[in-house]
């Protein structure tokens, strides 16, 4: 064992990422992810209510960071503006993530029902960037179109920050790809 | 009975969103929309697998719509255009189905299964939309982002068109989405 130990709950995501990557989702048991992560089902259970909330349990607190950031943007930036700092600052927070996001896409990619989630979770961040724009005074359709096109954008930012390749920052490609459909509708 | 019969498939499709909005979508049996449509269960059959593909079985032929658009627009188009134009056919595609667009997206928000379902109908758009430029030589991430952020828009769109005081039609909307899309990004 090293000196160094991650948290117990890094350490559950790295073995269920580590299992589900080596057997697919469905295969794996909550038991051999603890006994992976040399913990018990037991401290599993106090992390994460079950295996799949491993893979999405993170994405809640960036939606609460993507609608904090709207609220705190300044009042004279425009709508898309605004829904690009707030990706901007959800991407800085997934910077030290890539390997495991990398991880993560792929046992998404072999498993419906994960990607059905995905796309919900997306679904909930747009409703949320809509909402904290509506409480800025930015009216519909402008505040829908802002969030969704602000999702767009972050979807295709993601998939290229995971490429294998990319040495970029997902801040940076979130700003290319919003910098992208400014180019495209001209 | 009056002397016009709509065809069988579109009687079982009135009378199934008739239920379905009395009643939920779940609580609905495939034996009570056949006897709603003054039909049999075996009719039923020939023109859907299921009561859920009675809300999703127009999505392909949309889909197809939208795919052979990207393939037949002008080779000097830029990719938002075509994806416009594109969502724009399939806008007049829908339009005289107004009434029944509404009856089904009441349905649909009432139902979380049915919203997944959606969602996951629209990423496929989205997807084929994407394949369809790439085959034009459009490159990624452009050609996804023109998919997606057109997606954005149709959606947007697609909830005005919708909205109970609403007499612009589909694609006039789509467009105005997609000029909005460019006033956002200036």
């Amino acid at each position: 064992m090293s000196r160094w130990q991650p948290d117990a709950r890094g350490r559950l995501e790295q073995a269920a990422l580590e299992l589900f990557g080596e057997r697919g989702f469905e295969a794996v048991t909550v038991a051999e992810i603890a006994e992976r992560a040399g913990l018990t089902e037991r401290t599993f259970f106090r992390h994460y209510a079950d295996k799949r909330e491993v893979l999405f349990g993170g994405g809640k607190a960036l939606e609460e960071l993507l609608t904090g950031s709207v609220a705190a943007a300044p009042a004279d930036a425009a709508p898309l503006e605004v829904v690009g700092a707030a990706l901007a600052a959800a991407g800085a927070a997934l910077e030290e993530r890539r390997e495991l996001a990398r991880r993560r896409s792929r046992i998404i990619a072999a498993n419906p029902e994960l990607q059905e989630r995905e796309l919900i979770k997306l679904a909930s961040w747009a409703d949320s960037l809509r909402s904290a724009l509506l409480a800025r005074g930015v009216a519909d359709p402008t505040a829908r179109l802002a969030a969704e096109v602000g999702i767009a954008c972050f979807r295709v930012a993601f998939e290229r920050w995971i490429a294998p390749k990319n040495r970029r920052p997902l801040a940076e490609l979130i700003g290319a790809s919003l910098g992208e459909v400014a180019s495209l509708t001209t």
